[in-house]
């Protein structure tokens, strides 16, 4: 018996599977982009290459996955919504068979990111905390008690849909006004890019993103450019990306975007720190990474709102695991399932 | 030793205190209304004129407290917001000097009527179940994996302070748009006072609460009454009550008002259903009383903000139990403290 646990993190850009050490050290991780528009055996034939690849070896303690939801759970038939080859497809139990006789464990890759930080990131010895990720969705996992939260489905984290502007955006959930609607990476620039926002404008020479800059929004302004229009249409988190760098470039409308994200983060912070006494927050995924020009906004809107005493101790700081978070959070819930795993083996 | 509880409910209307069975009976009870603006001692004496009359038996099993917070936790040094008297009073400890060697447990009141609910009320069963109370406060508790949540300071439950709309009316808390802000009892008759709302108007002979009856909020219209006026001033519920019966009787300010804070609850339940995966809400207190007028508008906006299929599952439905609630969740943390208490003894 090995003392090593095999982790897999299934995301709609890659897959990646490691091998860990109790500690929570990845001593070997394997990634693979994921196959577009593939369907559900492709999708499988490309996880098990991987797992091929990777060469785990006999009798590992236990397999830990992480995967975008939403999913049945504990069972663990999986339905990523950015990979359509899967719906239903019985992710957890494919592996068990291929896995016998140790515990496989599944839970929302979110979840997992969050576990991870509390596990060995910014959040060890968090009482109460919420983890974020803040990229094209805006997800997370809540530990209390010093334990992971499911919810009574799997479910609990979902802080992208804690309602912060009643009248607001429409959201992918069906919703409208939750703060992933107006705070994931391609809600951002959409909202930007209806300002009269021109990507790339304040960085270029001679431009200088003066408040001169900013159109109304029945002024198209310029095309975006070719490469981000197309990013954006992809995805998003380019365009994303794009917009802090401009915001720290000074463009106006830029800064006014990165500001309404900020302060949509604060206010649903503020509503999850008041219901749920956290003293901690924890934010990862690629908009965390925009600094000040979020995390100032997101301080300001949060401290309006958070007033009572108790939520007044309650700190944000960036995550700070990097890309194996998934691999480390994934495999907690086999190594450290007192704490992080509930339901039976 | 005696197998029954002495069950303590403090608030800022009424002290209680009961001996509860095993299972939750509550078999004696004795009530004194709060003494205004009493002192330290004077508010200590009425408690314990109180328990003297309750004669309880010797040995009981322990001692369970409710009190209105906010109150250092689970040390029991209480400060409640409409009890000057007492600020920072060691009540855990003065009741734990009286009756030496068993377990003398405190939580907020709000927490405990959730506690109530989920043990023998509405409640019972739920996985993962937020209590409300909505009155002259909106308190909650919260309780996941079948057990109580007490977060990092025993704070967990407050839905008071979930933010429903950023630029909202200020709160008592210090914030603004807050849940409380918007649907307790004296908010919502200020807020249907300001739109020109005449208490009573609607159900006095030969009024008929058309629209007509509206006013803009410069037209001061008639006074309120001296009684509904003293009576919004010393405490704002009986106002909220008339509200709601001018509400019933048609009266079209009274209507909209009970529908703004039916709205309001519906969507901060929709933030915590989707943040914590709840499957149930019970709603107590005085405004819960007006049926179909607060829980329709509730049910609608709710339904709009939880649109994720886990979400969906969640129900609203009133609390079951009645004014004995209080006692039968202070009883509870010691009877069923396996579940509704994580400190130490």
């Amino acid at each position: 018996m090995s003392d090593l646990t095999l982790a897999v993190d299934i995301g709609g850009t890659k897959f990646a599977a490691g091998l860990v050490e109790p500690d929570g050290r990845v001593v070997a991780a394997e990634r693979v982009a994921t196959p577009r528009g593939g369907d559900a055996e492709t999708l499988w034939e490309t996880l098990t290459g991987l797992l091929d690849r990777l060469e785990p070896p006999p009798g590992v303690a236990g397999v830990g996955i992480g995967c975008g939801g939403p999913m049945t759970w504990p069972a663990g038939e999986v339905s990523p919504l950015n990979m359509g080859g899967w719906r239903g497809f019985p992710l957890r139990e494919r592996l068990a068979a291929r896995f016998p006789g140790i515990p496989v464990r599944i839970h929302n890759d979110a979840i997992c990111l969050a576990v991870a930080e509390h596990w060995r990131g910014a959040g060890r010895g968090s009482a109460a905390m919420l983890g974020m990720v803040v990229s094209t969705g805006v997800g997370g996992g809540l530990i209390l008690g010093g334990r992971i939260v499911d919810g009574g489905t799997g479910n609990a984290g979902h802080v992208g849909h804690v309602v912060v502007d009643p009248g607001g955006p429409p959201c992918g959930c069906g919703g409208n006004g939750c703060l992933e609607a107006v705070a994931r990476g391609p809600g951002l620039a959409a909202w930007a890019l209806a300002q009269g926002w021109s990507p790339g404008g304040a960085g270029s020479p001679g431009r200088t993103g003066s408040p001169g800059r900013a159109r109304s929004p029945e002024d198209p302004g310029g095309e975006p450019s070719g490469q981000d229009g197309e990013l954006y249409r992809e995805e998003g988190t380019a365009t994303a990306r794009r917009l802090a760098a401009d915001a720290a470039a000074g463009d106006p409308i830029a800064l006014a975007a990165m500001t309404r994200a900020g302060r949509a983060l604060g206010i649903a912070i503020a509503s999850a720190v008041n219901l749920c006494d956290l003293d901690l927050v924890t934010i990862g995924g690629g908009l965390s990474q925009a600094g000040g020009l979020l995390f100032g906004p997101l301080e300001e809107a949060l401290r309006e709102h958070t007033r009572m005493g108790f939520a007044q101790r309650v700190r944000v700081v960036p995550a700070a695991l990097g890309q194996d978070a998934g691999l480390v959070g994934a495999a907690a819930l086999v190594i450290a399932g007192d704490r992080y795993w509930s339901p039976g083996p």
